[in-house]
């Protein structure tokens, strides 16, 4: 355990809360933060002698180093340079570690913000998801500073089974942009070989059985084939999710001319997910679009 | 060991002629065929006792059980059926085991040909490739009748580390067309990921070890990265082999009405990659096809 620090944690959803609880049990002092005041206040009301602040400006008030995990670069700029943001209070010589999913230019425009203030500033990107928020334990890819790096690595070790140092800034985020193009084409094509299974007449576990060991085998094949094959899709990522990471990953291509025609394409197919009702559904719901232009008669889903 | 048989193997290609090698090794009489007549004689010069033929219908004059693993649907169609083929010297009762990744209509209309000599006729593609086949570890998955496949399941056991019963005639093939299906999209995203890495400036090979334990995570992610990061593309399975793989698979779902928007694209992508002069390269070489299109001066390959 690390010597006790003050700490803030600014939004309290799924991946907040529970890491926020992670720097609590390590022994840290954390204020937290969410912009409906009563879920922070709910969080505080589990965590006895950690308090809730009604704006970023006071939840950082006293605090050394501060985390977030909002929902998208608008709501980091707001948050940190926004009215009652975190530049209003924080000293010089504190740090701000970002584990939002966000573009990597929005982590060199904070970083020069913060520069201004002498605060150091991390964009600390996650995977693992809900799940490996409340078991602590996520992988994060962070850019920035050296020193800062130093200084934020023992922190975040509370919630991850690994924490690695990218580069400079941006580069946490432009490794989670990687992370996410492997993740679209590939989930396409598992969905793909489900959807043809099926219709082939297979038996789907049976099929899955066989080819997982092999060449065409993948972390998703392994986790998500037993609800894909049950056409249920309550079991991980969300699809706005993705698409507003795939969103990021387009942009960023296009900054440094790198073709992603397949990523491109899976995020089309996603928007026809959402169109289909299923934002709130897991990414691998790319199956039950398939099935929606497939024959029913030899669909035995 | 199972008791000695003779057998007879057509087509000594680079998975054929060590799947052959192992029959051997486990006491079974082989008599090889080969379109190429001297790559049958050399093999049976490294294998002392064993026969080379001039034609299938010589090579399998004796054997109770023939296995073959030539190019395509046309090449199993000669050596079956065509002139000096195997229905010309096979007895009733014997059995044809078909390793070959052909189509499944191909597997049904050799079913009613050999039914008509009181033959039988398994299909039953691989996965594992060249080194599977050496070290005798090939996946192999097998449609066919039930009688058939518990006579032909010891004879595979000789090479393979998984020998799969998947459902009636043509079942074997529809299984391989799963895996590659599965295979395709899962390479073209990799790829993406690799490029875009290189052209924002990341380390690859940093970013690959922390994103390869996760959801991310692939056995071709594993195996195939870091000759994907040095830019070589010899180690596997060939473009111009996977483009029949993937027109097989193509064809099949339009009879199913099934939808491969992505398998169709990655094949077109093939197709470039073959007009790149890369259809000797491994299918890993899609990486090669999106640094064509890359800004070179952010592209550190």
């Amino acid at each position: 355990m690390t010597s006790s620090r003050k700490l803030a944690f600014i939004g309290m959803g799924v991946m907040g809360a529970p890491m926020a609880s992670h720097l609590v049990k390590a022994g840290h002092q954390v204020t937290v933060y969410n912009r409906t005041f009563e879920k922070a206040q709910a969080w505080a009301e589990r965590h006895p002698g950690q308090q809730a602040a009604r704006t970023p400006a006071l939840a950082a008030a006293d605090a050394e180093i501060v985390l977030l995990c909002v929902g998208n670069d608008a709501d980091v700029r707001e948050v940190i340079s926004g009215r009652n943001g975190l530049l209003e209070s924080l000293k010089p010589g504190s740090l701000i570690i970002d584990h939002t999913t966000a573009s990597a230019s929005l982590a060199k425009e904070m970083v020069e913000c913060c520069d201004q203030k002498q605060i150091d500033f991390l964009d600390a990107p996650v995977s693992g998801g809900q799940q490996g928020a409340e078991n602590g334990q996520l992988t994060i890819m962070v850019g920035g500073n050296n020193a800062a790096f130093v200084r934020g690595e023992p922190i975040m070790q509370c919630f991850a089974k690994a924490v690695t140092h990218m580069g400079p800034a941006g580069s946490g985020q432009l490794t989670k942009m990687v992370n996410q193009i492997c993740i679209g084409g590939l989930v396409q094509a598992l969905a793909e070989g489900l959807n043809f299974a099926a219709a082939a007449g297979l038996d789907q576990q049976k099929v899955i059985d066989v080819i997982s060991l092999g060449a065409a085998g993948s972390w998703q094949m392994n986790n998500r084939h037993k609800t894909m094959i049950a056409n249920e899709y309550e079991h991980g990522f969300a699809v706005d999710w993705m698409r507003k990471d795939l969103g990021i990953c387009l942009e960023q291509a296009r900054q440094i001319n790198a073709q992603l025609p397949v990523t491109a394409l899976v995020d089309q197919f996603y928007s026809e997910v959402q169109q289909l009702g299923g934002g709130r559904w897991d990414t691998s719901s790319l199956l039950r679009r398939l099935q929606a232009f497939s024959k029913p008669a030899d669909n035995k889903n």
